[in-house]
């Protein structure tokens, strides 16, 4: 992947091939372009930014991918994650031996009122849905409604903030590296009370790409792959007055035990995790959704240092989105970048020892979609 | 599928809803919606019509079908088929038993000079992407240049619009079923050289769904199911600068070849096809790119009558994009409700005698994004 940031001097093309360039640069025994069989794109640039009809050739032209089949992939904040299923089903298949998924967005180029919080304050056209409802504001009636069937307070979404600026600020592809405290979290303007501006993720430019192909042939390419155990998929109605509950994200639970099913695995096997904390409320409750404690208890697992490095089960360690960056179509595939070094014990600083097994989790809309992806250092049968 | 046309009495939901409740009706033992296990929604929606993120919820909301997973494609007019192709991956892959893929756009809410003529001019945003050039300026190209190299006439191209609005006029979910001659295609106003307005597919409203399952269960649901016996996506340049040729599409080729191979037959094995003829000259030329006849014999092969109903294979016996219409994500699935009911001999006045071997053909972009994907009437081993 190439750093996450504001990329004023990159195109959407400049970064769809320099996270290509990044990746086949480490594939450790080199790879053949030639070899790429298929790919994926993951971006949501066409409604997002572009406003304009986006298809494959948009990952085919600046890499000169020709005549090979691309398939795009947009599902909201779960389209990396999406990208890297459906590759997986094809090779799954048997139809493909190798290929490739990249996910990229160019958000920076227009003002934020124009992208993140349009997007969601329209994203349903329809009479019932509520205008000038914004992603701040929609995480924020979850906020309000754990706070109080809980007990969870401002300080404990403020400690996540710093937790990920810190876990970013030791990670060289983050968009934000510099550290900052609960203290300044809790002090920052409110955008949608109790979410302040430091309780939310950027809007970032960026681009990820990994490479993957069939477990019996991995070798091929790296004495130490990493495999994909499991995938899970689900979701849950966008509008306030259909949804279910406010403290729990429903679909992340039913996509986790899709994945924690087929990887043959419980949440307590889960070495670390990568989960979307667009807002620092989303990824308390995805501690719970995703079974790593009892619900309700996302606050306690924090105080325990559970999600922290060097705690039960790291959370973030990238940085998540709130200090990587969330460049939408790139956000699941860098999440598995971040798995990729991390079960190969390549993190450096943020290295979590003995890592084994790793999840992303991605959802979009206000968990309307989520999906969940397991991967482990080592094959599944030998896993398990 | 519904009946294509313009529905402005029908939002976008109703539309899926429509197509979804024909499907499950036309399942021959019927089925338990419970039994959908996942699904994949083919629209363009975000991009072309709302300008905002449009989800897997998009589907999931008006159908209830949550908290199944459902995956949103899109790969400009290819996307319909590329959701059909990606779905099939998933149950190769043993991952599903029976999914749902649905396919559906509203088109006609927005005047078609802010549409289809407009997603083509900005279809890339970069500096060297030709401004003002719509798609049949782009396809006109190709028209002129065939004409040149070849020999084509534009009564050629007039005799695909008749012969389509033909067709059309015996399928009930035909947009326009009233009859066109072919001089009166000569004499309509001119769009861009040598098309004119009646070369052209119309703007469309419209949803297509079909379930797709194991070939070793789809008895469980009808005595006669069709077959998916193989698919072929390919990419092919853009920008006219960096185009090989304007006489032919070469992804089609490197589709279609793709898919005979996996199906394991040759174009002369192909009984009736549904092309993308998006514009009369692009049915002329995927004759021949598809290997029905030779290249540049698309004319001669036309004049033949071998694509009219009766000849040595029929071509878009649907009435094709120009007369049953082109609401973009539900093309290539409704091309798959043509052929279902081809393959089992219900296609009334418009049945092609025997037909056993059917292929759906789309192309995105000016033949920048090319799918094929090939169906049968018995399991493949049988007819192999």
């Amino acid at each position: 992947m190439i750093k996450f940031g504001e990329h004023f001097d990159m195109s959407y093309e400049d970064m769809v091939v320099g996270a290509y360039r990044e990746c086949l640069a480490s594939v450790d025994k080199g790879i053949d372009e030639d070899r790429l069989e298929a790919a994926w794109l993951g971006t949501c640039a066409g409604s997002l930014i572009r406003q304009e009809i986006v298809t494959g050739a948009a990952l085919a032209e600046p890499i000169r991918f020709f005549p090979r089949p691309v398939t795009r992939i947009e599902n909201a904040c779960c389209t990396g994650s999406d990208a890297v299923r459906n590759a997986a089903f094809a090779i799954a298949a048997g139809v493909y031996d190798v290929v490739l998924v990249v996910g990229a967005e160019k958000m920076r180029d227009i003002p934020s009122r124009d992208s993140l919080i349009r997007q969601t304050s329209v994203m349903f056209h329809e009479w019932w849905a509520p205008r000038g409802a914004t992603a701040p504001n929609r995480f924020g009636q979850f906020a309000t409604a754990h706070m109080k069937a809980y007990g969870t307070e401002r300080e404990h979404m403020g400690l996540i903030a710093e937790k990920n600026h810190h876990h970013g600020s030791l990670n060289p592809h983050s968009f934000f590296r510099k550290e900052i405290s609960c203290e300044q979290v809790l002090a920052a303007p409110i955008i949608s009370w109790p979410l302040g501006l430091l309780d939310c993720c950027p809007t970032t430019d960026g681009a990820a790409a990994i490479v993957m192909t069939r477990a019996d042939i991995a070798h091929d390419f790296s004495d130490s792959p990493i495999y994909l155990y499991g995938s899970g998929l689900a979701t849950d109605p966008l509008i306030s007055p259909w949804k279910s509950e406010f403290t729990a994200f429903p679909a992340t639970t039913t996509a986790a035990q899709a994945a924690y099913k087929m990887a043959g695995i419980e949440p307590t096997d889960v070495d670390l995790a990568e989960v979307h904390d667009c807002f620092t409320i989303t990824e308390l409750i995805t501690y719970e959704d995703l079974g790593f404690c009892e619900k309700g208890e996302g606050k306690d697992w924090l105080e325990r240092r559970g999600p922290m490095l060097g705690g039960e089960r790291p959370v973030n360690t990238s940085g998540g989105l709130k200090a990587k960056g969330h460049p939408i179509g790139a956000t699941g595939v860098s999440q598995v970048v971040e798995l990729w070094e991390q079960l190969r014990g390549q993190a450096g600083d943020r290295q979590v020892e003995g890592a084994k097994i790793g999840l992303t989790h991605n959802m979009g809309g206000i968990g309307t979609v989520v999906l969940v992806n397991i991967f482990g250092s080592a094959p599944i049968a030998e896993a398990a």
